[in-house]
């Protein structure tokens, strides 16, 4: 502590290499940890003061209430026995990008207000768009393009209100119609309402849990025929319950012939597009207007980091462009430069493609398919075994990495397992209904799960059952 | 490098403390940088590959890129000679708290998938609304209550969407009416577009840059007359260009008596309420229905770090929430806890609250209040040294620590000037017009930023003028 208050960089240097050591030390543990916190409702919060100190406190208590009031409170993201949810992964080299953004702090709003944060962004979402075989044309040199956002909630959310602004002139915003499936992730109904959709149609899936196209068909059928019109559709490559995959071609088809907007939800399931042999579930991807992908799910890049691409990136910026006197600078005038903050809601934007960068260079394309392919057969083992044992059953197809099954005795069964495996501390997974059959998730796909984890859960399934 | 391509802890220890290193000898020396960048657009881009590795790269070269590529198109935010904007601080205790947060890697998108993550935020949302002298029911055992968002212009977009669903049953949205200042930050028309409202009144400013309420009062009466319904007006407490303070009292009796939303934007000049002398600008908060603030700008915390309050918080979730079957869990259920994705768009969370909460301590109150005490000294020395001085002109009041003014001879002038001190290299500062007047912004407020770095600018505009 200085006598002005601030840290200053030796203090900063000396605490930071604390800090690393605290951090290592975590990731080098953090299998030994209950992968869920147990603390009860209200028990941190009772635990710390009720009002900020008023004046500075010692550095050395920070991190004693780091370790001791807010470290029970954790529930381990990071462990390798995390089978909940979809993985929100970070890695090294991640965690080193992100601490060179947060030491530059630079605001790269404008392409003049830090321009390497700009074009390395560029670089890197132009990267992306190769390893995951999207089309040539959403690339900067092309008439589209990506960018990084915060989540796929924002992405779906922006390709709304983005369709919304290409019909508005001409279509009362009540008699748009927005269609997803009853798989969809909640954010496509969200988005809509907050883009003030009031149409939204819930397409029923096949036994794939699929969007059945049939059905969507008759859907816009019936909505024409009310004098309504059809304006978004959303298709999924990976959904959250069962990681199913719409088919892509289809539904792009239709939202061409109708003339309404298909945005792709791959939030989790984009990663294996690096990897060919996934491919084949986005054909049809060049016909569709937006798609994003979180690498900040499975692809060891921690959050936030999502990347939302447009086939044009023309009607992204009209409709988020507003250009004040104290944002005008030469760079924007010209037209030779890209500001991002004119594909998204946010001004402000963090330094998010240096992670990115990092995570990139350091695991190479190669590095990244060899730990993806390697989730994938762990599951496809795991399915094996599940599929194998009378006592359990699939529930859904495993194109990727989340396996989704069911205890053969029914919903009791099932949900008794869940809460068995959870409360043993062990290892975290997700439970969930569909329709009416309640299921749990098991999603493989942690930095540093391996054979060994999932070999272990395999064997607490088969105690507990 | 280990053969499965991650990169383990003891390496992560070994690249961290680099790293660490690598950012306290930048900060130590980032005074001695030019300030802006001024590499040419697309010389970055060139100077990196097309495609991403496709086999794994030694850090050593990813470190040398950082260093050789990317720092010459960085524009340094964190140097004390960044008059330019608003702030983006950052500080040693942010920098330690987003690093433990990155490492911990939770998504605290729910209280359940991490309690900490939310009890936390709890605390120092709390903990804030009483530094900032708002009122007691805005806090969490009220009907209020905080979050933290990205930015100012994602709670200017949900508090807008918040007033157009409370009012969209009885009103079309085309006829509800949002009024701003020609002084309001540009993210108040740009979430106006985004939320679908298509009436947006921009209201002349009086000789100080605040909302003139008569101008404001006729516009409404003349919306009134035409049958709109007005829905949403946004007071600022520190405007961009020139910092005003519209009359929050005025504004705010005006919603109320009309049944409109008012939203009170002091993203920049909130942290100044931490020092009950400056707390007469926000007279009347207790009337509004929303209220944003940026400890990401002056209050030592880096970007992202919004913090938005609503004066109920029943309207905001029922707007933004949506509970699918794999959110679902005891905890959400038994309504004991908040769910925080419940208060804005995105669904997922980075763990902010732990860097506000490390600031808060190392700092306490009292050493906020001295730097900000201090900016402000120092923002009024050189407002008095241009007073004096005939060759310029403030061209507007100095409520807190952004001057702003002109060369007395004129717009070519003040023009000439900014771009001189600009291309010197060792400031900062962003020139803007004033209606037809050209100005010169000089915001006093990185977080190193002395007396010493002032007088410094002081002579250069001296010896410039």
């Amino acid at each position: 502590m200085t006598d002005s208050f601030h840290m200053d960089p030796e203090e900063y240097r000396h605490r930071g290499h604390e800090m690393v050591d605290w951090v290592a030390d975590y990731l080098a543990n953090v299998e030994d940890y209950p992968v869920n916190s147990t603390v009860a409702p209200g028990a941190i919060r009772k635990a710390l003061p009720a009002q900020a100190p008023e004046e500075p406190e010692p550095f050395e208590n920070v991190m004693r209430d780091l370790n001791d009031v807010i470290m029970p409170g954790i529930t381990h993201w990071q462990s390798p026995n995390w089978f909940s949810y979809f993985p929100a992964n970070s890695s090294g080299p991640s965690l080193l990008g992100e601490m060179a953004a947060a030491g530059l702090g630079v605001q790269g709003m404008l392409w003049s207000t830090s321009p390497a944060a700009t074009e390395l962004e560029t670089v890197v979402v132009d990267w992306m768009a190769d390893l995951l075989g999207l089309p040539t044309a959403w690339k900067t040199a092309g008439v589209g393009g990506g960018v990084i956002q915060m989540s796929a909630s924002d992405s779906a959310h922006v390709a709304m209100v983005t369709a919304r602004e290409q019909l508005r002139e001409q279509i009362a915003l009540d008699k748009m119609v927005v269609y997803a499936s009853d798989q969809t992730h909640s954010s496509v109904e969200k988005g809509a309402r907050i883009a003030g959709f009031t149409q939204v149609r819930i397409i029923a899936t096949d036994d794939q849990f699929a969007m059945d196209v049939t059905t969507l068909e008759q859907a816009i059928a019936a909505d024409r025929t009310a004098g309504l019109t059809p304006a978004f559709v959303t298709a999924s490559i990976g959904t959250t319950a069962t990681s199913a995959v719409d088919p892509i071609r289809a539904i792009a088809g239709i939202a061409k012939r109708e003339g309404m907007w298909c945005h792709v939800d791959a939030a989790y399931a984009g990663t294996t597009m690096t990897c060919p042999e996934f491919r084949h579930h986005q054909d049809g991807i060049e016909l569709v207007d937006s798609y994003t992908f979180n690498p900040h799910k499975w692809m060891f890049t921690n959050f936030d980091c999502n990347l939302y691409y447009v086939a044009d990136r023309k009607p992204l910026i009209d409709a988020m462009s507003i250009l004040p006197p104290y944002l005008r600078n030469e760079a924007t005038l010209s037209g030779e430069v890209i500001d991002y903050r004119d594909w998204h809601v946010p001004l402000g934007r963090r330094f998010r493609s240096l992670k990115l960068w990092f995570v990139l260079r350091h695991y190479g394309a190669a590095g990244i398919r060899h730990h993806i392919r390697e989730h994938v057969r762990l599951a496809a083992d795991l399915a094996t075994k599940l599929e194998a044992d009378p006592r359990f059953e699939l529930v859904a197809p495993h194109p990727f990495a989340l396996v989704v099954f069911r205890h053969a005795d029914g919903n009791e069964a099932t949900t008794q397992l869940a809460d068995a495996l959870n409360e043993s501390g062990k290892v975290s997974l997700t439970p969930t209904t569909l329709g009416d059959v309640a299921a749990i998730r098991v999603s493989i796909g942690q930095t540093s799960t391996k054979a060994r984890h999932v070999d272990s859960l395999w064997s607490m399934i088969d105690q507990l059952a």
